[in-house]
């Protein structure tokens, strides 16, 4: 397979800017008291979330108005553009809420589709990954890389929650949290910039949206790193709920036989 | 029952400047690659924990050679004194190992095997949570109070790992889990700091040692919250292994009368 394009600088400029606006939004309402709205799927959806998503998009309808942008506060807007930027301003609600700095800001930008550019920001934690194709996947404008791991049996796994795996995808969740060294809960996008940087071997989840694994994909390619869906598939706008992500080609081969046998 | 006496001011000034020693080392050695010796409860033992303990250890000799101390890597000296410090350099060693900022250092002052003074230290976070008897508690010097709230189905719970309940816990854990608003898990000490704050509002634990809850009694009960054994007992140097706390008192009875049924 060819090496994809690099792309634009002026992209990437613009992903940047977006981190400066997202993060004194986020910052002002951490740890104060908020009323919290409860949608269908019950995850906890903040003023916080609205007012970084609804600047976020004002900023890029300014810089590159011919681009898409589906959020996940405000839905989708001209998304059969080639370019289309995929936001979720507050990734990690459960924890924004119960005071823990966990929580971060996912921006994405795909290309026909596929992810080209990837953000993972943690405005509290000031640890902001970028990937994109082309480039070295960055934390703080360092290079970061995955690491190497044998086995499953020397592997440390981490799932946001252990509720996201109902019916038979919690089957999945047992076989491989008892082939891990370890596994611990909690974290969400942070998971997978650990991953790029070589702190955790293996994230697997269920019910997750576009808006919270099309940015990871070019974090993690950048390091050295692997996601896919469950079937072993590259992840694109279509793609359905379940991601599996491993820094070592075997762990992420051995995660996908165990998660479908 | 007659509220307790103040602690002396110079018990609460050693117990501040253990923070200052504590951080820097922890902080020396976060995200950096460690060897991890596994121990008997296989919790991952790091070099930064054990230099941090014996840093702790030689500030508490020098400045009150007649207390004891309890550390949680290198025993006890001189346990049977009335006042005796108990240590846990790094509280949430899967989180350090992992490279999550939710790792703490965790110091108590017992009395009589009382707890009489409780700090709850975040060295990544820059988070300091301070309780002492006859003193409102205090983060980052600022007083913190919990919240108020009436019934489990609007609570927010949380512990460390699903994995620490087994056996007839796992049952108490399912009964909690299905009758909150939400669960969460990861967080270990922060945790209780978020009950002390106002954010979260039930955590139950298995599997704690003294090292792991002496210091979080006094943060909890100077911020108006309780802490209890499961069977809703005080805390103390011989208590075991099982620890309920709460914001309301309402959602501690509710909690232990769940554990017990």
């Amino acid at each position: 397979m060819a090496a994809p394009a690099a792309i634009p600088a002026e992209f990437l400029t613009l992903a940047k800017s977006l981190v400066d606006i997202s993060r004194p939004i986020l910052r002002g309402y951490y740890r104060t008291k908020l009323d919290i709205i409860s949608k269908g799927d019950e995850s906890p959806v903040t003023k916080a979330d609205r007012e970084c998503e609804a600047a976020l998009r004002a900023a890029i309808n300014k810089a590159f108005p011919a681009h898409g942008i589906i959020g996940e506060e405000f839905g989708a807007e001209n998304a059969e553009a080639e370019f289309v930027w995929v936001l979720d301003p507050l990734d990690g609600t459960r924890a924004f809420v119960t005071g823990r700095p966990t929580f971060g800001t996912l921006i994405a930008l795909t290309q026909g589709g596929k992810p080209v550019l990837g953000v993972i920001d943690m405005p509290i934690l000031s640890d902001c990954w970028i990937g994109a194709a082309g480039h070295a996947t960055t934390l703080n404008g360092d290079p970061v890389k995955a690491r190497a791991c044998a086995g499953l049996k020397d592997a440390y796994f981490s799932a946001a929650l252990p509720q996201m795996f109902q019916g038979e995808a919690q089957g999945a969740h047992d076989r491989i949290a008892g082939a891990v060294k370890s596994a611990t809960y909690g974290g969400d996008c942070y998971q997978y910039g650990m991953v790029a940087t070589g702190f955790i071997d293996l994230v697997v989840e269920k019910t997750l949206g576009i808006y919270d694994y099309l940015s990871l994909v070019p974090v993690l390619e950048g390091a050295g790193a692997h996601i896919t869906d469950w079937a072993g598939k590259p992840l694109h706008t279509k793609s359905g709920d379940a991601v599996v992500a491993a820094g070592d080609k075997r762990i992420l081969d051995a995660a996908l036989a165990l998660i479908n046998g």
